[in-house]
């Protein structure tokens, strides 16, 4: 079922006790660079560093105390692993992770930081999909996907509707794509709140699948994508696509370099870590392929997980 | 006059249309790595990166619109330049700031950026007083100091006035000290906002003047000090030590290491970027010479200018 506005509102509500209400950052230096009025939604300072923590939060208070007892589980080895288990973490349920064995171990860490009970596999998708099988036989747990789940989508449309309540007069909203989870979730919160919102979405020119799915109506996959904004690799999802599809005006494509000068520029003068999938969004009126000027532009910066030591300029 | 609470009250209101109210954040890991409670008031994200666009501010809209056609001006190459340049050019007056002729061109060109008519001398603290005087008598220009002046401490007090209007009971506050314009104008908001509140400064062990002043009784000048965190080198001033002394519970020294560490777990953890000033009030419950355990702590976090090409790990 599609999320509805309702649905976000409810999610909005019981991620409250546990989810950062982020602040709604503006700079007059990036405002003058891109000739709009940005108001950034600081979803890097989320916890886990990421809007990831909205959507798994939303999922795992979601369960009945019966099904949350069995746990949840979920593969990945980005930003939504952590979220999940650092959700079971404050739930007081496990939380079972099913990781490539050539994941690195900055992320593996990360996630036993939190708690993550990680069950390591050979890094293909086939692979990963039946060590989750496994494992949901085996526990029980409830499978919360990254993106292609309505509970999942429902707590990431909580940031656009956050962001809403603090600048309620944006003319656009801007956020990365990649499963489609954080844009999907905007677009329902900001269309329904909004009548005439502009939605766009930033996209690698290097990963730019979701252009091309928009483009020929089914979802092409993202194979063997490369960008430095590697939290947008995956491609849509079945429950994601159809959403964006409907309410999203366009895609625009960020090339490597406006994504490194974009994430440069936010470092330098707004004085906050975003990472490279941020920037993508940044990205979308620092290249100015469309023409925003003037606008009130909202921009969800989606994380601020970078790799201190490898910075890349 | 030593400032009062109600001149900070009024200083509030005076920058309040051109300042940012910068955000109050907060971070699980943090509180779980020094076992206090924290809260960072992120003066990292106001206008010109740092704490000094309050004092900056409340100096220029303090004028008469006569002692405003004149201008102001100042001699410094750090962040109160940048702040004096945007708070003149806010009000539409001229600021003349001298620097040395040997100050990183990232400043002066920082400076240049905000519209501020910089005057070059000798690197000496003697040409920079008698360049600036020059200037004051060719001009008329008012001089804002960059913390032994009045406006200035006051508006730097406005900082942990919201604080403390946003964590009402908090145990601790701690600030770093340089020339004492932050630390003397958080002290005065703290102890006259909340009774019993604890005010504790943190200054580099490379930089330990402002200790070893509190220790002798008298102002120990800072000479040729050596440490990361350039924006502490200065020498406390007539106007802030007598309140330093009055009202700070004790001066804490921290090491260079622990700068440098405190500074790299904020930017990982807290995902905002911090200058290594702004790391020093972290650094003081990072080593944990002083037992803190337990408490809720608010930390000052004076400033965000780093040069992203020059990290110290």
């Amino acid at each position: 079922m599609t999320p509805t506005l309702n649905d976000i509102r409810q999610a909005a509500e019981r991620i409250k006790p546990y989810a950062h209400r982020t602040p709604v950052l503006t700079n007059e230096s990036l405002n003058q660079q891109v000739g709009a009025q940005v108001f950034l939604k600081c979803e890097n300072l989320q916890k886990v560093g990421a809007f990831k923590f909205r959507g798994a939060c939303n999922a795992v208070y979601s369960l009945t105390d019966e099904e949350a007892a069995c746990g949840v589980c979920t593969h990945s080895s980005g930003n939504h692993a952590q979220a999940l288990a650092l959700a079971a973490r404050m739930r007081g349920i496990p939380a079972y992770i099913v990781m490539p064995d050539n994941a690195p171990s900055v992320k593996k860490n990360a996630v036993a930081g939190y708690g993550g009970l990680i069950t390591f596999c050979e890094p293909t998708l086939e692979a990963r999909e039946n060590t989750l099988d496994e494992i949901r036989l085996d526990t029980g747990a409830n499978v919360v996907h990254p993106y292609n789940d309505e509970r999942v989508i429902s707590g990431q449309g909580t940031a656009a509707l956050e962001l809403l309540e603090d600048v309620p007069d944006l003319d656009v909203i801007i956020a990365p794509v990649g499963g489609g989870g954080l844009l999907s979730g905007t677009a329902i919160a900001a269309t329904e709140l909004k009548k005439g919102i502009r939605v766009i979405a930033g996209e690698p020119e290097m990963a730019d699948d979701a252009f091309r799915s928009m483009q020929e109506g089914i979802i092409i996959p993202s194979i063997n994508p490369k960008t430095i904004a590697d939290g947008l690799l995956t491609s849509l999802g079945l429950l994601t696509f159809p959403i964006i599809q409907q309410r999203v005006e366009q895609i625009v494509t960020v090339s490597e370099v406006g994504i490194i000068e974009s994430m440069k520029y936010v470092w330098e003068r707004a004085k906050i870590i975003i990472e490279p999938s941020s920037a993508v969004a940044v990205g979308v009126l620092w290249e100015k392929k469309i023409d925003l000027r003037g606008l009130k532009v909202g921009i969800i910066l989606s994380g601020g997980n970078v790799d201190l030591e490898k910075l890349p300029w």
